[in-house]
């Protein structure tokens, strides 16, 4: 039976927290292992660009998250695993979706017409502030998308309608110029595990509330020291289904350690003797990739090389589908 | 003193005929043999997916187009002549442009606003019909003109709008990352002839009244007899500044053939002696290049051959801007 093929893109704009570990990379990862499927994975740095202006953040978040997954455990064997930038026919195919890619498919995209709202609600124009990156993103996904033929596309509610626009563009590709790609399928997982952060809303950049994930032990300690708790004081019973510290600590623990510490939690535990054993069960289970991530940070030569190498794989199909492409839309050479 | 970068470029939706050659063709030839220019010509066939979704016509144009050049004696060591599509950088540099320009550039884009004008006016949602080529296009040609640092782009006036846009995106960019691109400046000669075709108004392919350019000897005779002319008798006196013929004839002749012509039309030349000349006389002119033409059409392998020293020459300076652009945006290697 042939694999099927999954993508996954990762967006390069920020340091890798315990919520992206826990709902993405953590699963992800395990999932990559599985025989039936052929997995790709990508550093999606010319997404990146729309969002992002900072040259430095661009790189260094890359390389943070690069850096991560190869310490988590990533087989670059297994799997292919190569940053969008290094693989430049992907913004070829990108222009040619583009001629074919209607614009009112774009107007109505949720991110663009958001964006929008939130300019009417303001008095603005609506198109203060936004870029052709946002308004085109679409595009390049699609580009990513069909480029490898991958018919299994992990993604979060939001993005349903991205797909659907890729699975459009292909149609009409295909319609245009004959069967070229394959129709990509959204799938969707709603059990992934969404982590609160330090303030108890959902852990997030955007809300300057997580924990990185491969902090210094020391700088792991204190960001848990400062999870947001109640009044109670020890002996007081406390209820873990509303603490952030129960949560996350489930989120790492066996089914048996989180029934011992619902236990705990019941029986009055100390908010910081729970926050010393979040710390312990955590620590101890980061402390071997960390010190491969710092490792792996130290000299950026076995990134560069594991990423060449995920590169060399990806171009090959992706060069087999541009010439596949070209002489579709009549661009062959001319003997 | 630096020689002055210019570039154009051809779009190929079309097969040449006399109006491009006098209008566009024979100029852009004798100027790329001025010695204070760098002259970079370049077969628009990503711009041709806009408009054209027929493959056959895209690839055909482009073959006529470039035979067309080569048979008139463009001088490839002297000039970069190359195949848009043969330089894929372009696509990526478009993209990273695509993050930096506003959508709001792009929504009073000339050309766009019309689509959309058509669209109100028939009753249609304004969008329809339109793609995201359409309306995104001024980016790619952006790209086209700061990937070179070509800082002198001969344009229609209809194309200055597209040249001030490119400039817009090369200072925001400059702005944001550093001083990368110089900015291009559009070249406008009021002076260019047009022709008018067989039914009187302008010769252009869209109103289906072109003498193609290479036509065969005996083809040639019939389009230019077919030349619309009015009912005067042979022996009545004609005026010169009224026909289309005469507009040709100069379009052609010396001086001294277009005054002894206007005498000829005052002493009441026939029509069917007038077009006779005027077929000798461009007969002869373009017989050498069109015998020429048919040669280099037999076989694409010349084409080929020139098409791939001029991207060589053009990608050396792609690859170099390209790096420089890389690295400022933050997508430069991690070691």
């Amino acid at each position: 039976m042939a694999k099927a093929r999954t993508l996954t893109g990762i967006t390069t704009t920020g340091t890798p927290h315990l919520g992206n570990y826990v709902g993405a990379i953590r699963p992800a990862i395990a999932e990559s292992q599985r025989d039936d499927l052929d997995s790709f994975f990508f550093l999606a740095d010319y997404h990146a660009l729309i969002k992002c202006h900072d040259p430095k953040q661009v790189h260094q978040s890359a390389r943070e998250i690069a850096a991560t997954w190869l310490a988590l455990g990533l087989d670059t064997d297994r799997t292919t695993f190569y940053r969008q930038s290094d693989v430049p026919e992907i913004t070829e195919l990108t222009w040619v979706l583009t001629c074919v890619c209607a614009k009112g498919l774009m107007n109505r995209a949720h991110a663009y017409k958001a964006a929008v709202q939130e300019n009417v609600d303001n008095g603005d124009d609506p198109d203060y502030g936004i870029t052709m990156g946002l308004f085109s993103y679409p595009i390049l996904m699609a580009a990513d998308i069909l480029m490898f033929n991958a018919n299994r596309v992990p993604v979060g509610r939001d993005q349903i309608q991205h797909l659907e626009m890729a699975r459009d563009m292909a149609q009409r590709f295909n319609h245009l110029y004959g069967e070229t790609f394959a129709l990509p399928e959204a799938v969707v997982d709603d059990s992934v595990a969404v982590l609160s952060g330090l303030d108890g809303r959902k852990m997030s950049k955007s809300y300057g509330n997580t924990i990185p994930l491969f902090l210094p032990e020391k700088k792991l300690q204190k960001h848990i020291n400062k999870i947001k708790t109640n009044l109670l004081e020890p002996g007081e019973p406390k209820d873990p289904d509303d603490s952030t510290v129960f949560e996350i600590w489930q989120a790492f623990a066996t089914p048996e350690q989180t029934a011992d510490m619902r236990q705990r939690f019941e029986d009055g535990i100390a908010w910081g003797e729970a926050k010393k054993a979040l710390f312990a069960l955590i620590n101890e289970q980061l402390a071997p990739a960390r010190a491969r991530y710092e490792e792996i940070l130290e000299d950026g030569s076995f990134l560069d090389a594991e990423l060449k190498k995920g590169a060399e794989k990806a171009r090959e199909q992706a060069a087999s589908m541009l010439s596949k492409v070209r002489r579709a839309v009549g661009l062959a050479p001319f003997a």
